[in-house]
């Protein structure tokens, strides 16, 4: 089975080395050539364009920065979609617009590609570990039909529902995080506010029902002054932008969001994109006339 | 040694019979006195008073309601302090306010009575099961001497400071679980909006970075329609009140406590008080014009 592989970032070279670990055939393209180069040296052929990395494969993923990047990627002019052959599979791993997803799939099935949205999470550490969560939108056909390749590269696989699914699961997984990454940033400047030791307070709440992935891993991080990323902040202002935009269009309200994103896009414009995450403390430190640490 | 014990409510009672089963001495006293009945009939002594129940008591433990429960038993005409002799210990388990934590102390202190704030974390599953998260807060030598008793009811015992530590660590504990809860509501309201099955998301992103305490154990209530107690809406609102009124004299401002104590309050006073924590989906759908389920 043939292969093809665009985007060789972090994320995105992981992903593909195991895919060659596990034999497959593989060609990849990168907007940055040099970025690739540690695959082509293990085998991957290279390929000057989306769509010369697309001819000939039975399976193509995509594993780019934002929605524009994959609409270019796959419908532009030497894009994946007109270089794919009848019955192959296009897998857009990108966390992105599941209105684009839709699109993406809708442009695949008038061409006979099968097309699944399969964003993941578990970041850098779930990737080069192969344990990533991968929730998939798209027909139930394609799905089983790439299953064995997501299986390579993740560990929990879930097939949500049609095309934008797995991107508006993406999605609900990212309003999870950022109501929880305030609350506790907030909880961190009470404790200072307080008078308290952090990491004391941490052992006596860790463990109940105030616990969560971000409080063990991530507040350890803010109380040593560590705010580098694990997952940049500007990425996380992409995302929150799409839940906002998409539950808009719902008719939701969802204040929480709403705030989360007004918090981490100020952070961004103060310079703090490149940030991980956890950097939100200094936002709201600052708001109220504080500084962190 | 012989232990004085206020506040037969749920909690109460289930740590007030880990005291008896550990072979201690106890009188108790409860403002409904039928809530005392299974205790009394397991060997406990009923007191009129709190004074009289602490009267020979080498430590007095109170678990009652609010903050104004906690100053009328403690201090009031037949309060405990009064019936409290020197060298010995008042414990309150109560989630009360921090600043009448250090009042308790100073009180205590002017009769040669060691006092804790120890506010618990956990529930009724935690205090039946005798793993409460104890946060500690006073004289460390008046903790020590308490440990023993302590270690009676709960699990994880965790010294936090000075007076009134106690009671911030778990107003810190309150806060986490705030913004985690909004973001969960809002996570599923968005779920639904987007046509996803909710138990089939929850197995996409329950294991990985958005994982918590929360989305595991009420999320599945949310969806199954259950939204009673787990933990009651009004004493949640006690607690983000205090939270928000003591953030404020520390000159924070904390715009997810204040977003969750504003929908909490709303919550309740639609009626929803006596309800679990995670009936805040009510509200949220409320507010978008939608209702739940």
């Amino acid at each position: 089975m043939r292969i093809g592989w665009i985007g060789t970032g972090v994320m995105g070279a992981s992903m593909a080395g195991h895919l060659l670990d596990a034999g497959y055939e593989l060609s990849v393209h990168n907007r940055t050539r040099a970025r690739a180069d540690a695959l082509v040296e293990r085998g991957a052929r290279w390929a000057d364009t989306p769509a010369a990395a697309a001819e000939g494969a039975d399976l193509v993923g995509l594993m780019v920065g934002v929605p524009a990047d994959v609409a270019a990627v796959a419908l532009g002019p030497d894009g994946v979609i007109g270089g794919l052959a009848a019955g192959s599979t296009l897998v857009d791993f990108t966390t992105s617009d599941p209105a684009l997803a839709v699109e993406l799939s809708e442009a695949g099935t008038s061409r006979g590609v099968g097309v699944l949205d399969a964003p993941v999470s578990g970041g850098d550490v779930g990737a080069r570990a192969g344990t990533l969560s991968i929730m998939v939108g798209g027909e139930a056909a394609v799905f089983e039909r790439a299953r064995p390749v997501l299986e390579v590269v993740g560990g929990t696989i879930v097939h949500q529902g049609a095309a934008g699914s797995g991107q508006h699961t993406k999605l609900v997984n990212q309003i999870l995080i950022a109501g929880t990454m305030v609350g506790l940033c907030e909880a961190l400047l009470y404790a200072r506010g307080a008078g308290l030791d952090p990491t004391t307070v941490l052992e006596s709440v860790g463990g109940g029902a105030a616990a969560s992935w971000s409080l063990a891993n991530l507040a350890p991080r803010i109380v040593a002054d560590d705010l580098g990323p694990g997952f940049l902040v500007d990425h996380f202002v992409k995302d929150l932008g799409l839940a906002l935009d998409h539950a808009a269009r719902m008719g939701l309200q969802l204040p929480s969001l709403a705030l989360a994103n007004d918090l981490y896009v100020s952070l961004a414009a103060e310079g703090g994109g490149r940030n991980g995450t956890q950097a939100l403390i200094i936002e709201l430190a600052r708001r109220s006339g504080f500084s962190w640490p």
